[in-house]
């Protein structure tokens, strides 16, 4: 694995960061590594066990959620939750209900009909191990899954009717309008030339819907007011938008080993890319103005948002 | 299509009626066209227009949602709404939900890595007319619309919790261990030997848990007694069971103009069915005693149940 090492020392970072990685990876990591820790934990004992019947369909559906990730979407659900003023644990629900329409977004764009992957984050996608039916079943499945979580809400304390509304940002960020449209956009828009607006409206919406619901439900569950709400959509947008250049522009860099599948294959495919449309100087400034404009809104939440700030940073940050 | 006409006065009918076709469908049947009617406008009104972007896409949804159909689920959620004292009209939501929900798993279900079917209805299926992405697409959004669409039954009057109640139904009859699972067990029992119980539990999983859930969302949206919800359950899982022997027996029977695509596929692919398993005599049998059993239940519900017992004889009694 030298080669990968190699790799990733002396890659050149997409987006600069705002602030030293020493500084942003120092105390609170640890503290946000714990957090990661407890989600995982509370995740695992979420999805149906792998000998629950049908065996290999749950099998199909941990191998593709319990993948090694950075766990972004959570982490920001449950740093939002926080950052209004509850426990991060009250959104645990949310945090899994979310990764879980991550999840089975990422199985169904690696289809053959759609991507045609092989491998996600360095392990053969969920289609290639279990075979074309599991992989559309385990992503429909794990779709499913998300909301019966997301009704679990009201045992952690949350009211009915926030549950209800947490119901309804979900269903609509997976949905043909935003998620499920956005990757329908991406597919249509492959081998075209497409404006820089229109990449933009395809990233808000296969990228940008939902690290905002993300952020939203997080804040739902923790009782948000409606400006806190507002505030935190807005920095869900930025966000999302950011973090979708971000990868176009860590596409475009990273060898097999590092974003564990091979680099530059939107390129390859003609996929409609922010680097693309606007030029990689241009991109690259676009993101770092998006992470600082969604940093310095969440921070405007107070003190309790501090947290949050740390997992945007995270987010502006990572490398793969 | 008089060869369509003389096949459907000949083939012989797969379960005994209760009653003569005649008083099944006299008075009645003039109430509840009338209510699928009222139906199908809501529900045309629900699914996002064909000129919303991405418009490919919510054409195909649009295209899976509203072929010609029998509705016979959303009718049962409407009619068992009624049955528990509530105007039917304030089960809407739940019955476009849970069409989708069978709308969507119809689309994977005739997926080239699934039954690979190029008919349903008599027309093309979604894959073939729109490509297999926007197949796996409409599939797709159409789950994630289902719960968008449950949680308007607040805007209806029923009360913030209900809500919470009916999407943690709707999301478990759908999921891994129901319907999602059904289909699962039932692609890898395909080409095996499979005894009756085996078969039983895939149609549970497969058919009968949707129908369950389309008669407990209704009796949830009416506002339900605990007792009378467990009445609607195990009349649910009768009439389930019923429906997909009585389906098995029909697609040994007909022809392609009767069930809209070729008859005899399922014993074609080897599929699990009830009549293999058991023989078409004890199949028949076992049919018309579920679909008594069922009606019995529904009707001990009370006077309002009456078109509930209509609905549940429609089923009986259908022939395509």
């Amino acid at each position: 694995m030298s080669a990968t090492a190699t790799a990733r020392s002396s890659a050149r970072r997409p987006t600069p960061p705002r602030r030293s990685r020493a500084a942003a990876t120092g105390a609170k990591k640890g503290a946000l590594d714990s957090r990661r820790g407890a989600f995982e934990r509370y995740f695992a004992g979420v999805l149906p066990g792998a000998s629950r019947v049908p065996q290999e369909l749950h099998e199909a559906m941990r191998y593709s959620a319990l993948s090694p990730g950075k766990r972004l979407r959570p982490m920001l659900a449950l740093a939002a939750c926080e950052a209004v003023g509850a426990s991060w644990t009250r959104a645990l629900p949310a945090a899994v209900a979310v990764e879980c329409v991550h999840a089975f977004s990422l199985v169904h764009d690696d289809l053959p009909a759609m991507d045609d992957d092989d491998y996600r984050r360095g392990r053969l996608t969920t289609h290639k191990k279990f075979g074309e039916a599991l992989g559309v079943l385990a992503g429909d499945a794990l779709l499913a899954l998300a909301f019966s979580e997301l009704s679990r809400l009201e045992s952690r304390g949350v009211p009915p009717k926030q549950v209800v509304e947490a119901t309804r940002v979900l269903a609509r960020a997976a949905g043909s309008e935003e998620l499920v449209g956005g990757q329908a956009l991406d597919l249509s828009a492959q081998g075209r030339a497409t404006s820089a607006r229109a990449v933009r409206e395809i990233h808000l919406r296969k990228t940008g819907a939902l690290i905002a619901a993300a952020l939203d439900l997080g804040g739902i569950a923790g009782g948000a007011s409606a400006a806190q709400r507002r505030t935190l959509a807005r920095a869900g947008r930025e966000l999302g938008l950011a973090f979708q250049i971000h990868d176009d522009l860590l596409n475009r860099l990273s060898s097999l080993g590092r974003l564990g599948k091979r680099s530059g294959t939107d390129e390859a495919r003609g996929k409609a890319t922010y680097p693309r449309a606007v030029g990689e100087a241009r991109a690259r400034l676009e993101a770092a103005r998006l992470f600082q404009a969604a940093l310095g809104r969440v921070l405007g939440l107070g003190p309790k948002a501090r947290n949050l700030g740390h997992v945007v940073l995270a987010v502006a940050e990572r490398d793969r």
